[in-house]
């Protein structure tokens, strides 16, 4: 197990009818609030006139910021750091899932810095200080509720980059799994692969002895396997959006990579497709994921590979590289079975753009921590995937 | 899952040498420090004389309160809150076990009430405010440097009570597994055993639905299995102390008892035992345990008392009656396997104290929420481990 420094300061408000704790926690911040959310899916839901009374209960005045795409692009961030300065922002208040909350991070600390938030993402400013923020969690999937980082998308670069900085973690966040009924099928089955890549990224690790964080991961693994399907054929099931959400804050909160290297390479690669692509970050990260397994498996990465296999598809196949071979079969089988695409080529990628993705993402250098891949590895899981 | 609210806001330094965080730590909350701990083992080691040359380094001024016993009395938290008014302290830094970072939390508590820490325990007053504690651990078993609570006994009433408010999370713990390397067997065994009791006072539960936590557990109980073996063998074997060490932190700051009711029974029961015999916590607790769980298993109670058996021993019996049988005996089988002690007749428990024992911890109340004990069960569960 390696060093690590852990600090986790967001406060979780989890279950029905949470909501009753955000005027209390959105006055102990400030009384000018930026609303960032994405689509109209909060105002069908009746979400938004239940904030809007909020708002009003509590002396709070409001400006928003709606229409935060998926993939939210620096464009919604620039826009939001304008009406923070223009309206002398206390805080930043996102209501959706992560696309919603990684904009609202960006625009906190873009609103502290002297400069473009772009500079952020393409390391050219480091994050100290940002307004703060709070969430109120729609959709179970990235974990940004309980963490420090942000994505966001650059439609004139054709780049989708991360940041983080601890000035990032939300002040609070309200999770209530009855918000995410509403999801709909091929979200909730997205959703569920984000949170499984998540765990896979730092679960696949070359770092010993850190024996604990790997069977939290396996549980959490095992806690996606079994509510997935359940969610998609029972959306309205309580226990199983509320399993899933918890999970989703669980597995990128630092627990799971806290004393390990972690790997990162799948996410690295679907980033770069979905900045050329736009496709939704957890259905590419699906595709993807059997045909990583199956390229770094080899004897060095076997046995942990095989302890995947065992301890979270149950299979008790001894030899290390044919019980790998099985879990890595179930684990594509489990996202075929909920529902997704599994290929890059039925998600409308073009074949001659997979050379141009491997070359962006690598950059000269190498990705990944359990295997090291490089440009031509890069190509070859993206030619695999392409194929399905 | 039931509905819950979490917060952890103590920042934790995990690994070799990171008491080189430790002068940067109690800077952020004050120049003078009360410094909290035990016997002479922190001398012994060495780490004494380093945090003596911490705090020059630091320009740090310190007072001390040594001597602290293993089930801490309140006669030292009174000391201990005198030196902190007499001496202007700003920041109790416990280094030890969790006798001493509960007697520091109680001190801190203590040094801003206006009357007797004692009050805080027999629930005549109400802990709002403290002084902030800081902790440098080394013993793997309480989980109190990361949680906020604090058990405390009473010589005069022959009381071991305990108290909880968010005022009393350490602000920030230093958890290096080497500073654990000299703690002899039968201490590594009782820290053990009571990181595994934090997990089934959790686990075993009458909530439904808590399906991550409860993976999340059998994970932690899993690693107890796996190290504590390993850590008694080979005391300075990193990785297991290192596991031992994490684990018993995430044991009890919140992580598993979320969303459920918990029981604490099998604790209320040893706290009493201490109370009047002055038993080792953790021993007491291995010994009470498959009693525990032998007596509350009935139809309504096998079905997670197997699912522990399966998940946690991998037994493979289908009859939940008999699985959960199995698995008691495996959990009884491994607590001797770490030469503990299995009978409260073996470590000087008389026979005649047995019922004063059990009507003081209920006191004309029920115990527990897995199944909830009455005196008279709580008296057949003490015979039963009287005899072992």
């Amino acid at each position: 197990m390696l060093n690590f420094d852990m600090h986790i300061p967001t406060r979780i408000h989890f279950g029905r009818g949470k909501i009753e704790e955000l005027g209390s926690e959105m006055r102990n911040w400030g009384r000018k609030v930026l609303l960032v959310y994405g689509g109209g899916s909060i105002k069908r839901s009746g979400l938004y006139d239940q904030l809007i009374q909020i708002f009003q209960d509590n002396g709070i005045t409001h400006v928003e910021l709606a229409g935060v795409q998926p993939n939210p692009r620096i464009s919604s961030v620039r826009q939001g750091v304008d009406l923070c300065r223009q309206h002398e922002i206390e805080l930043v208040l996102a209501v959706g899932g992560g696309s919603s909350i990684d904009c609202a991070k960006a625009i906190a600390a873009g609103a502290c810095y002297n400069g473009d938030a772009w500079d952020f993402f393409i390391r050219q400013a480091r994050i100290t200080h940002a307004l703060p923020v709070g969430t109120v969690l729609t959709l179970a999937a990235t974990g940004s509720e309980m963490n420090p980082y942000a994505v966001i998308s650059n439609d004139e670069t054709k780049q989708k980059l991360g940041t983080g900085s601890s000035a990032l973690f939300p002040r609070f966040s309200i999770l209530d799994p009855e918000y995410s009924f509403s999801v709909p099928p091929e979200q909730t089955a997205a959703g569920t692969a984000d949170i499984m890549s998540h765990v896979f990224e730092q679960y696949f690790s070359p770092t010993e002895g850190s024996y604990v964080q790997d069977r939290l991961a396996e549980a959490m693994l095992r806690t996606c396997i079994h509510y997935g399907p359940i969610a998609l054929e029972q959306p309205n099931n309580y226990e199983a959006r509320a399993n899933l959400m918890w999970t989703g804050s669980l597995a990128l909160n630092g627990l799971l990579g806290s004393g390990k290297l972690t790997d990162w390479a799948t996410h690295d690669i679907e980033h770069q497709i979905s900045a050329l692509y736009d496709v939704t970050h957890g259905l590419g990260l699906a595709i993807l994921t059997p045909h990583w397994m199956n390229y770094v498996l080899d004897e060095k990465t076997a046995p942990r590979l095989a302890e995947y296999a065992r301890n979270v598809w149950a299979i008790s196949e001894s030899d290390d590289i044919k019980a790998a071979r099985a879990g890595i079969a179930r684990t594509a089988e489990f996202f075929k079975s909920l529902r997704m695409a599994s290929s890059l080529k039925e998600i409308g990628l073009e074949e001659k753009s997979l050379e141009t993705i491997a070359r962006q993402v690598t950059n000269g250098e190498t990705l990944g921590a359990f295997k090291k891949l490089d440009c031509k590895d890069v190509l070859n899981i993206l030619l695999a995937a392409y194929e399905g």
